[in-house]
């Protein structure tokens, strides 16, 4: 299974008047950890979509355990618990705020397109190969 | 069942570089819809925080069909299909451009929580009293 | 004179944990208030986009009066005061709540862009015409 | 003079449509810089506004001089260039790519505030002592 981390601080723009990070704001933290994820993997999905792919969410489910807050130092950890095969690709999260308590878990469900034709597209060959050791039996 | 409409004009500010809504915008989007849902059904969330009864989201669920893009004219339907009961509350959203295309469907699942003591407590008598119209036999 | 409004009410999501609506959104009001002076021109600044012409910021000046809450109903008025010529064009904002308190105001400076060659290039013939009549002797 | 310096990591949830950290993201990076200057201090923000002392923004500036793009490391570099007194504090700021190129400028006038009494209040004892050794003659 291939696994990231990535840590975010939350920002005083993120939280709302109840005080907690603003329930909206999760999918800007998975995204986080998805480029992190990337580039821990050897790929920039900056350059994947300069080259004409890109990867739309299709899903996104969340679930609010307990409230981050303003200052807080979270951790997203991004789990991809199956090999990714045709044209999606599934992400996991947990975001654990310093005490290591679980404040938030999602996935997103993503689709790699090719952006010339619109179309779903098969996940490019070398992101295969980077991820591959991640699954050997 | 209760059912609520609003339109929502797409800001350019709510764009990526995909030239679409950011995903993460949405839950923004079904905020706006509750709160004007509970105008329509002559309550105000404002006031009812101000009264000590706040409403955190539990879980959130979206589906991306269609992307909506900078100055669609967006309606957002909500709908409550069961009339709520204990400190729970589940709303459904779906949002349609305006050649009525649907581009997104979404549910939230809040709880009323009393603010002083931090814990669940139930929908408020006057918000009951309010949806029992729409759920009569 | 040129002069528009348009009403925006403050979302839960634009709050922060002081109360008020972070100071950083104001800039999105200020956008919100140039896409409906232009619609009330006639003219669709996606179309004008579309068609190769964009507009980005190249100053913002903002004072904050007095703080904005959730769900007031604001009022952001938009002033050309001088009828732009050139390539730049300055806007002007003032920012009231439903008992008419100033709250904010503020200004930006944006440049007609042609996007082909990313440089900068004469207000489009259209809008000089849309225009005029505002500033007539 | 105190100086300080942050990085951030450009979001593709901050770009917008023409590809560019939408002009009013700015506001929300300066936040962060002056959370991280506050820290680097030996101040947590956090921890004055909970003592009842915050920081509301007065005026903001920013000249946007080139743009920024998804996945850009910024540095942003905060600078006091004098001494705070009494209640109000001006903070400017510079935003760097990785190449070193100035991308944008502002500053932010901000007040200290009296959460209790809602009236400004000279800036905390303790901060300026923190801030005493960078201006002694």
């Amino acid at each position: 299974m291939f696994e990231s981390n990535v840590q975010i601080r939350v920002r005083y723009a993120e939280t709302d008047q109840m005080g907690y990070v603003y329930y909206g704001n999760y999918g800007a933290y998975y995204e986080v950890a998805r480029t992190e994820a990337f580039r821990q993997l050897g790929i920039s999905y900056k350059v994947m979509e300069a080259e004409g792919v890109m990867m739309p969410v299709l899903e996104m489910r969340c679930k609010y355990i307990r409230p981050a807050r303003y200052d807080d130092l979270l951790t997203v950890k991004l789990f991809l618990k199956t090999k990714p095969h045709g044209a999606r690709i599934k992400f996991e999260y947990e975001v654990y705020n310093e005490e290591q308590t679980l404040l938030n878990v999602g996935e997103t469900i993503m689709v790699f397109v090719d952006m010339k034709s619109g179309r779903p597209t098969a996940i490019p060959q070398y992101i295969h190969e980077k991820l591959d050791v991640y699954y050997t039996a």
